[in-house]
């Protein structure tokens, strides 16, 4: 029986980023896309607990059915896998996302939250970003790097409870060196908001602010990609800071 | 000077839990609350960047100022942080929760996203969970357990990018056996869709499910608050899997 595969993004059902990304994955097997109806970034691995999801059918043909519903990247996976997949789906794929998800990033991000939801679904996850916010933007670069993460997944599996988060670079093809396995850089967003007045005089901020990440180490994320390299951070589902227990021993 | 304690929640500025934190928290020195101004469960770290937020005052008294905002748990930290906070925050502390933060719960959970995001700014952070979804329910079991934690983290400060995450058993304070130290368990969220017909003959979803953790380990969160003890679970920051880095290097 041929792979399948969930894919699901934040951007929405009708982003390119996912279109590219099910056509790649219609190359590996069966596709089931469940996708937000909207935009949803920045949700992170929020779910919808106080209102019912509606389901809406957008195509269905040999090999592919396309859904999207009105919740979270998370909630599409939590959704789709024992509701509108025929089978354990063997890959969930998140993206391709209009903007990077490097570093710290990964914290408020719906693409990676879907993707860490299906790690613990115990499912094999990837999400996949773009740095790059314009929808016009070509994807055409991502296609090989895509092509060769998804294979290696349905090959050789990922860790138990692990999701990867693949970013890659905005530039040429020509000038993409190749993949780097990372960790997450060090990186702060300063100045985070913006105060305005309204015509009735009233308060109200904007989120704002600017991505700061001071001199990137080597195997990290971020110096990665401006190096030119696609960056692949291996996320961890379980939260623990393994190292900090022992020193907080004395609360016991 | 007195330290400086922000507060916020998930359950909204209202719920009795954030009041008594409040109380706990101003026996160590000033405090400001910034808390969502309705409920807020389940968003994660998620952020509002498709509009702007408004911010509402509550009460301000000799040592203790109090706002809500139309906002997540995580933008209440980033927000009052720089615009509501007349000194870096010593302590940033979120909850009390109604309903258990534990095991893979932190997954979904605003009051954790608060405290998270409050690790990512150099804070140190402690989010409090009791295990009783009941607004009712008695709140001082939890009191001396916070004041201890909370004095603790005053005195020696927390590992950097790390937050704890507290969880509390429900169940009377004299049964409650101490504090240890813990690891997140592993669990799962089975069942998690009810499908439903409105009465137009159209179907819809609602989140449900049951959450699982057969025979958790000893040094467990689970394990911990099923045998009567208050779990602390340091959270991580960085997401990295780093043990599963050097699996995956035959990718590049």
């Amino acid at each position: 029986m041929k792979p399948l595969i969930l894919i699901t993004n934040d951007d929405g059902v009708e982003a390119p980023g996912i279109k590219a990304l099910t056509g790649v994955a219609r190359e590996f097997g069966d596709v089931v896309v469940m996708a937000p109806r909207n935009n949803a970034s920045c949700l992170s691995h929020s779910l919808t607990t106080q209102r019912p999801l509606r389901v809406y059918d957008v195509t269905k043909e040999e090999g592919l059915e396309v859904y999207c519903c009105d919740g979270t990247p998370a909630d599409c996976v939590k959704l789709a896998v024992p509701q509108f997949c025929t089978r354990k789906p063997d890959l969930v794929l998140s993206g391709i996302n209009h903007g990077s998800n490097s570093s710290i990033n990964v914290l408020y991000s719906g693409t990676m939250g879907a993707a860490i939801e299906a790690s613990v679904l115990g499912l094999n996850a990837i999400g996949f970003s773009l740095l790059s916010h314009n929808h016009q933007t070509d994807l055409t670069p991502c296609i090989p790097y895509a092509r060769q993460i998804i294979g290696h997944a349905l090959e050789h599996g990922l860790p138990e409870f692990v999701s990867l988060n693949v970013n890659i670079p905005h530039i040429s093809a020509d000038k993409i060196k190749g993949i780097r396995v990372c960790h997450e850089a060090k990186a702060q967003w300063l100045d985070s908001f913006e105060q305005r007045i309204d015509p009735r005089g009233q308060r109200y901020w904007w989120l704002t602010g600017k991505f700061v990440c001071d001199n990137p180490e080597e195997d990290s994320d971020e110096w990665a990609l401006t190096n030119g390299y696609v960056s692949v951070v291996p996320v961890n589902a379980d939260f623990t800071a393994y190292k900090a227990i022992e020193s907080l021993k004395q609360l016991e």
